[in-house]
């Protein structure tokens, strides 16, 4: 009993104190969420251990003590799953953990001392980190509060290149057939948003980022609802506004029409409100690597995605978000993921291609006055650096194990520094080969640079 | 255009005639409920052609003319899959449809001629029919709104049969080894939490009801989360309420406490404020002859879950839910489905024993002033009758084909007419044979006083 009231005391302190902080994690999919949030706690629960953190000020410095998982505050919010994560990468063969699905959180609370003056040790202190995992794709349907349907349509029309027509195909017929002033039959439309969803997954699967309605890939308990069977019409544009307005309610324009003012209000309003609103920092991961080995359609892709994406962190005073919620994330980091799939001395170009790639957005962020900062790192480094003689020359190369277990010694050649030109993508200068997690013989997860991100997000609140 | 004119004006005009019923359909899961609004939604769609609607009057009359599926008014909730269900009925070999999750809905407008004097036919009139499909599990819930944490502990531990017991072997187990005012632990609450879970669906696959609480069997987007982690802590009692209450915010039964008490708020209540409330007229589903099939743990277990089931239409005056909600049904009716599986002059017993078994609710209801109505019923009609010599006896039994594809002739046996008494199971006096749909060779689905139940729902909206 003496023990619990301890506790209570103590929270009501830390409260007052300000020592809670809200940290989320977003990304596109498969930009590795999963991997960084498990190795994140990883790390910082074998503080003080093994982990190797030099480049976190306090545990450089010795003032970490450690880490503990505890309840999380929202009772209605999936929790991330940590165990089952740490389960997968320390498997036989060791596995990468399955990707989350929609938002999950988790609660550390992490113990330090705090500094004095002539670096003497001070007192034992404890921040509340509430870690909130989150797919990225929900922050792209940010721009369809600007849009109403029509200016949509015209919008999302503009995002169809040659090879998203392709994927599209069935879908473009069956739309291409509607016309806007049909009487909507409710059973044909589910039949033609099923078709869009059809093509909006197999984008994805093909690597393709820059994809709307978000929800459409991940419905939950809305499947199947009217709410997530609309699509963009074709072929039509402001100047057809007056037209369309007055078209009957029952007509497909009007119909669908509402249903995208549905989505607008019931899916993507109450994210923003319900959660984004309450982040206090942010660190969006992106699989720079990946899109660089996918060729430049979808190179071109996830740099509108991501554009698209980051203006949820604009907070200029005249933005959409601030005068619809006011969020408060005083703190953000981009971070292109996956860094031990190159050399070590091509990081530095992962780093400056990431911020090519994000040129305009970080302005407008500079502008904002939002402090920001690009890194590269890897989660849970499945590689090991190695110099070889090649052809005479010494040469860095990677070591690591296939997905299919097979050990190899790979080049995996030059990043660019800056965005490719077409003669980068002739050449094909780039060949990014997936590995599997490392057997490890210590129980540290290791890794490139984790401690730099938590340096970035959480080191000030460890002072 | 001008159709879609005359549309708008025509809804507007049925609007303010309050000719739009909500009929919402529900029932514990394997009752019915998918077969019995695929016939419903089949029937009134070939009224007037192959149908057989002779008990529903508007039909008998000639005045039913037809009815369509139109847009649902409701764009946050799934559409029934009637489509889909069809095809199953439709294939070769026809197939019972797949069970609904959650809630779905779907619109019909019905068109029929009003009535006048002297059986004259009127004008042409519409009625707007939704149709609601939900779990019954959902309505086993409303209880948790009377409780509080440790009173729903000490009712769930009656709840617990030596068959009860035996399927939840493991959480008991669990349970047991955690006292009320150890410190909680996430993780451990989420292991002895999956433990309760697996114990509920083990009892619902072994036929059981009475089960709290609901979502726990369809957790949809809550999956993992909190809300869905608690589960009743063994042998404690209003004895101990001070003690337990004077527990500090971080035992287990504090814990677990927040969490019944979210759940209550946030699951429960916005089923019956955003849903219930919204309903005209309900069908009750209920598969009587399967539990009588089952024995008797189960058959006394589905007693107590219809009980607490019904008690969401009891609307004297002081019930909770009036106070809470002000529910508006008007019309209310409890079916035995699967009434094909008995000899058609067993009929009137499944409807006795069905009453019998709803004795205490029906007399609240009947007290309460509702319209309540008792049936027996076919949604899609899986045999046909016949009378054959056996042992030199006329009998009655019963032609059909087994879910193995099997052509069969049963003597399905006697259902009581009243609750079964200790030597009718002794006796094992009934066996129930599951049969696949019929191959049809007409358009409309055969069916067993679907027609009875039509007019009971909505046959006083086609006068």
């Amino acid at each position: 009993m003496r023990r619990h009231l301890t506790q209570e005391l103590h929270n009501l302190i830390e409260r007052g104190r300000d020592r809670q902080l809200r940290l989320a994690v977003t990304g596109l999919s498969r930009a590795g969420k999963t991997a960084f949030l498990t190795s994140l706690v990883h790390q910082l629960r074998h503080a003080g251990l093994e982990a190797r953190l030099d480049l976190l000020r306090a545990a450089r410095e010795g003032r970490l003590l450690g880490a503990q998982r505890v309840a999380q505050p929202d009772l209605g919010v999936p929790r991330f799953p940590y165990d089952a994560a740490m389960a997968a990468l320390d498997g036989t063969p060791p596995q990468w953990p399955a990707p989350t699905r929609g938002i999950s959180e988790l609660r550390l609370t992490i113990k330090h001392r705090t500094r004095r003056a002539r670096g003497l040790l001070g007192d034992t202190a404890t921040l509340t980190l509430d870690l909130i995992d989150y797919p990225g794709e929900w922050l792209l349907d940010l721009p369809l509060l600007e849009h109403d349907f029509l200016s949509w349509c015209e919008a999302q029309q503009a995002t169809l290149g040659a090879e998203r027509q392709r994927l599209s195909a069935a879908w473009l017929q069956a739309a291409g057939a509607l016309s806007p002033d049909d009487t909507a039959d409710e059973n044909h439309l589910a039949e033609v948003a099923a078709h869009y969803a059809t093509a909006l997954r197999a984008s994805r699967e093909a690597g393709f980022a820059d994809l709307q309605p978000g929800r459409f890939l991940l419905p939950g308990d809305l499947e199947d609802a009217p709410v997530l069977q609309f699509f963009p019409l074709l072929d039509i544009g402001e100047a057809q506004r007056a037209e369309l307005e007055a078209l009957p309610g029952s007509s497909v324009y009007k119909t669908l029409a509402r249903r995208f003012d549905h989505y607008r209000r019931h899916v993507v309003k109450p994210f923003y409100r319900d959660h984004f609103r309450r982040f206090d920092r942010q660190i969006v991961l992106v699989d720079v690597l990946g899109a660089l080995n996918a060729g430049p359609e979808r190179f071109e892709d996830l740099s509108r995605a991501l554009g698209t994406l980051m203006r949820s962190f604009d907070y200029g005073k005249r933005s959409l978000l601030n005068r619809l919620f006011s969020p408060r994330i005083d703190r953000l980091a981009i971070a292109a993921t996956k860094a031990d799939h190159v050399t070590p001395e091509q990081h530095p170009n992962v780093v400056a291609l990431l911020e090519a790639l994000l040129a305009e957005p970080l302005k407008d962020l500079r502008y904002a006055d939002v402090p920001v900062k690009a890194l590269s790192l890897a989660s849970v480094s499945a590689t090991e650096p190695r110099d070889v003689e090649h052809e005479g020359r010494r040469r860095a190369a990677l070591r690591g194990t296939t997905l299919e277990g097979e050990d190899v010694l790979l080049f995996p050649g030059d990043v660019p520094p800056r965005l490719p030109a077409h003669d980068f993508w002739a050449r094909q200068g780039f060949a990014f080969t997936a590995f599997r997690p490392p057997q490890r013989d210590t129980a540290a997860l290791p890794h490139v640079r984790m401690d730099a991100a938590l340096d970035w997000l959480i080191g000030d609140k460890l002072t």
